[in-house]
């Protein structure tokens, strides 16, 4: 229960705020990150100064995690309990490093499908795409570290435990990260309404990158240039756009269908 | 707020039961059976007794509606307004009579495309299902009158507007009106992971019937009597089954690709 004159906090959507995937305090997350724990999203109140703090940072660092520093507000809305100035979301999965899963797929002789999903921040959304990726036998998922959905419980929830399955990989620079894939030998390709071949007419057979991107705001321009073909699902109906994780799973499948042709 | 004492109320999950989505009173409800809107499904009060009533239940039983006898708590969970003993939720859809959108696809030289939905209860997959279906061409959903999930303001937001689009035919005999499209001649293709088929070799052009069930408890067994083929989606990976209206998707977007390389 709320105590009398405080208000109900409603930054973060309620359903994606689980007590379980929160750390908070500076000891505890200092100890967390020496265990080796992944943590999608570190808060820190602006000008905090501790010793613990002066540990924390340089891991932190090291490994390239998302740090914000906020108003203690916010850390106030996160949780109720001492925080001491810090918060984080401890991810419910460990991460994958994109080189080795290509290497991975290469050296088994098989032809590596990474869905790239650009900035794609329903929680629902990117637990229905890992699930059909992992169903339709994608190698991985690559998601930027900053802009993705919060890989917690409930993403763990929609994607019916394929995110226990199917290596997630975090990248600070996803065009680099495509780069690289690209360089690899994979062909990029862009699913976008924009594109000008149908995905049926798109070879999709060989190693292949996937790239999703928001239904609001589609794939960013840079990644866009890197595509090897820009494919469409053809729509024959008034709604002009399907549900981004209906698509993903509709090009997993179609990547799956001319594979098994083979 | 809650008076004290009170406790609140969890018999819809809340997302379900939209303040615009109902109608209450026993006038009210007979001027909305006049005007032809359509309800969804319509709770009375045991034992109730009244003149209007006596208006208003030979016009649901001529039309087929849902009408459900409950204890008067279960309307005081619903609206806190003064509701007569009776309150029925108003569908945000008109809807389509199957024998109509049949013919109509055939004297248009059309094969029709029928989407089954047998006890899918999810709002967000309905609405999910419903998008897809416009967006692949289909020419109408068939559910059944109970057990059905609500078509309301969710659904609606959820397809994206496809179910303003999409007609929606509802049935109090689903196994009859799944007869009815197989006298028709459209084929009955039953979606499960049990299935004997792969959907990559079932032949999917001509007039089809694509029957879907819930994840829980599949396609219920007498419908799946009537199938013509038992069609799976080839899975891969460890998790194995897909969100279903990601399964829908996948299938639709089948039907399309096999229809398209005529």
């Amino acid at each position: 229960m709320l105590e009398k004159g405080k208000k109900p906090f409603h930054a973060y959507p309620k359903s994606t705020v689980n007590k379980e995937d929160l750390v908070f305090g500076l000891r505890p997350i200092l100890e967390a990150l020496k265990a080796g724990k992944d943590l999608d999203k570190i808060f820190v109140e602006k000008g905090l100064q501790n010793p613990v703090l002066d540990e924390i940072l340089p891991i932190v660092q090291e490994r390239g995690l998302n740090v914000q520093y906020v108003p203690v507000e916010k850390l106030n809305r996160l949780t109720r309990k001492n925080h001491q100035g810090i918060v984080a979301f401890l991810s419910v999965i460990n991460y994958a490093k994109i080189e080795n899963v290509v290497m991975d797929a290469f050296s088994k002789g098989e032809d590596p499908v990474i869905v790239v999903l650009d900035e794609i921040t329903d929680v629902r959304n990117f637990g229905a795409i890992s699930r059909s990726a992992e169903c339709a036998g994608a190698h991985a998922l690559l998601i930027p570290q900053k802009g993705s959905a919060q890989i917690n419980s409930d993403a763990m929830k929609t994607s019916a435990g394929a995110l226990h399955h199917i290596p997630v990989c975090k990248t600070d620079n996803l065009f680099r990260a495509v780069r690289y894939l690209k360089d690899s030998g994979l062909k990029i390709v862009a699913c976008t309404e924009k594109g000008d071949k149908s995905m049926f007419t798109t070879s999709l057979t060989g190693p292949v990158c996937l790239v999703l991107g928001s239904e609001e705001s589609g794939i960013s321009v840079d990644i866009l240039k890197l595509a090897d073909d820009k494919t469409f699902i053809p729509l024959k109906g008034k709604i002009d756009s399907l549900n981004v994780s209906v698509a993903a799973g509709i090009l997993l499948f179609e990547i799956a269908r001319q594979r098994a042709k083979e």
